[in-house]
């Protein structure tokens, strides 16, 4: 088998990393990750990401509990992006409680939304 | 209806977008917008994307033949992220030939490809 190098410099350190759910296949979120945080992810099976605001490497669902079982990982042309397919534990990877994060539908300069939350973030995320 | 705002400033005038199948619902590629590649994608019905190393619009598909008609259009929960659902011409959206430009499985420091190509470029890209 061949050997992979994933581009982190282009992105000065980070790439964007697709999640997307290992049975359903529907997409859940985009995050960020650097080098660390993709072997750490390699490592332990979770999916860790890089947060750009925080400057810092967090695993998803460390605070919530779903966590992201990473089953699969794949790297595109370019190698300068992910996908992982992972098993969502608890269903939901919004941290404001939907299945995914990309729960609104852009119509015109408006947005619509069509799911109802899994889960109410202040239950989840508590001090 | 609400209306959105996309937070093309967090990095600087650009976006990630995600484009996937609309009826298989496989990943297909990652791209990135700026404000005018949305408009353009939003007018036409036809994905459009911003090319970080060539700083131009590009419409997906003009000199393949393999445009993307986009069906749905999502905002994601951080108004940094755009998921297309899309309907790829020509089944291929790879440049490289593949079906997706996800096609190399990471399995430790190795890839293996476990699907062929669609179609081969040195007949679809010629100057």
């Amino acid at each position: 088998m061949k050997k992979y190098k994933i581009d982190f410099e282009k992105g000065e350190g980070i790439i964007p990393v697709i999640a997307q759910d290992f049975i359903a296949g529907d997409v859940l979120m985009l995050a960020y990750m650097n080098e660390k945080a993709f072997r750490l992810t390699q490592i332990t099976g979770y999916a860790h990401y890089y947060s750009r605001s925080r400057n810092s490497i967090w695993k998803k669902g460390e605070s919530s509990g779903h966590v992201q079982i990473v089953k699969e990982m794949y790297l595109d042309c370019d190698s300068d992006t992910i996908l992982l397919k992972v098993v969502q534990v608890g269903d939901a990877a919004c941290h404001e409680g939907y299945r995914s994060c990309f729960f609104r539908r852009i119509e015109g300069d408006s947005f619509s939304i069509n799911e109802t939350p899994i889960f109410d973030p202040t239950d989840v995320y508590k001090d």
